[in-house]
């Protein structure tokens, strides 16, 4: 069975779309996504999208890490299903429903509501501040949210300082967080600009987070940080990230395809 | 202007594949070829190979680095080439003109002759012994063999237990090696069985080196510590060198296709 897929990225942060809605798919799972997620072996990508229909959206995109593993959402993916899908599109996932709508200064993705209350980042336990993990003293007190899944921020002078490859997987494996967790540190520059690097849970460091950086913008405007328009520097590009009065998240930014192909199903089982 | 590729591996060492023989190419070089093998904004792999008609063989292969640099050899890639082209093929590369020929056993490739002489490794200068480099004093003394591309090996007891990341790129770029070197460390099992990890020039510990291991079977065979047909088994997998009455080797193992895709230009540009 040859089974047809776009590549496609956001800022660096790339995709292995399947699509679904017209014809069927073998039904996926943790081995056969973290097969074609391979970069030596696979089709290599930080996360597969199945595109699938849907009852209650226009369509339904479910998210696979390299490790196999299904994640709620996924900004950069969004944005990418936007370009795919040429024209406004709201698209279910585990996280809720995304609305994506390609505009002249990229694809924009209303990312909905934050939820900073401690059972639905989530946390083990209820807590007024979250305690230091050992070795990260250095960092200001962190910020936890969920915007469709779970992060914890930490703002620093110089987030490219940061020994993310030891602390990382630290973070993201602590007790305190029952459902693992993505890792952000951020350098406030201005009231408009954030520099970020993220860790992503499942995934390890990469070039751009779409969730991070909602969730890193959010969490310094409510700090009264940064004003609540404004744009976050990853590794792998720039995004801007607007928090509406409606207490919902817009993301803008672009999306690329890098080319299509298909693959023999027989080969990854 | 879409350009049709096949993304293929060889024990995990994994080339993109251009095939000019039948409708032209657009011209290569350092730029296109590494923007093609970036693994998040392009289609990622270790080397790209462009297979072009030949006036004295049956087509030529030309191999480029991930850093876009050109490469003489690459056994690995040779056997990829052998599966898609079906059928026994006379291949001319920058390394000479090698044989590849699809078997039972998966695909056996003529390596041509090992070449010991210190100035076609080459080395900066004649020496009876290789000088040890600081820091390797424990490992036995090093050979040196050119097999397409210049490769100097360590013989220890395990190879697993050497520190590469830190001591491949000094070796690497030892004065010594005035066109930089592959860096191999190999454990003798038996007879007719070799471990073995490779520091590549210009790729840093690969999966799979092909040449490596045909620099690693005959420098093992002429001190008499094996046979002259060794199985080399590297992290990726395990390939059967043979060195004939003939002076020449022959290399025989797996390929694999991946997938198959094609890409828009004008992106890449």
């Amino acid at each position: 069975m040859q089974v047809p897929f776009v590549k496609m990225h956001g800022l660096g942060n790339d995709f292995v779309v399947l699509d679904g809605r017209v014809s069927p798919l073998p039904p996926m799972d943790a081995a056969l996504a973290s097969a074609l997620a391979h970069r030596h072996l696979g089709i290599g990508c930080d996360q597969l999208v199945v595109l699938e229909p849907s009852s209650v959206a226009d369509f339904k995109a479910r998210f696979f890490n390299a490790d196999g593993s299904e994640s709620g959402a996924c900004g950069n993916a969004s944005r990418a299903i936007g370009l795919l899908h040429g024209q406004p599109a709201r698209i279910e996932t585990l996280g809720g429903i995304l609305h994506a709508t390609p505009t002249d200064a990229g694809i924009s993705v209303d990312m909905g509501e934050p939820r900073f209350d401690w059972d639905a980042i989530p946390l083990a336990y209820a807590m007024d501040t979250l305690t230091m993990p050992v070795g990260w003293e250095e960092l200001d007190g962190p910020t936890a949210v969920n915007v469709g899944n779970p992060h914890v921020i930490f703002f620093t002078p110089d987030c490219h300082a940061v020994p993310m490859d030891r602390l990382g997987p630290i973070i993201e494996h602590d007790p305190l967080f029952p459902e693992r967790v993505n890792v952000n540190v951020a350098t406030v520059e201005s009231r408009s600009a954030i520099r970020l690097r993220v860790w992503e849970r499942g995934a390890g460091l990469t070039l751009a987070c779409g969730t991070g950086a909602c969730a890193t913008a959010v969490g310094a405007m409510r700090r009264g940080l940064v004003d609540r328009d404004v744009r976050v520097t990853l590794p792998g590009g720039t995004l801007r990230i607007q928090w509406g009065a409606d207490n919902r998240i817009t993301m803008t930014g672009p999306a690329t395809e890098s080319f299509r192909g298909s693959f023999e199903l027989a080969n990854y089982r």
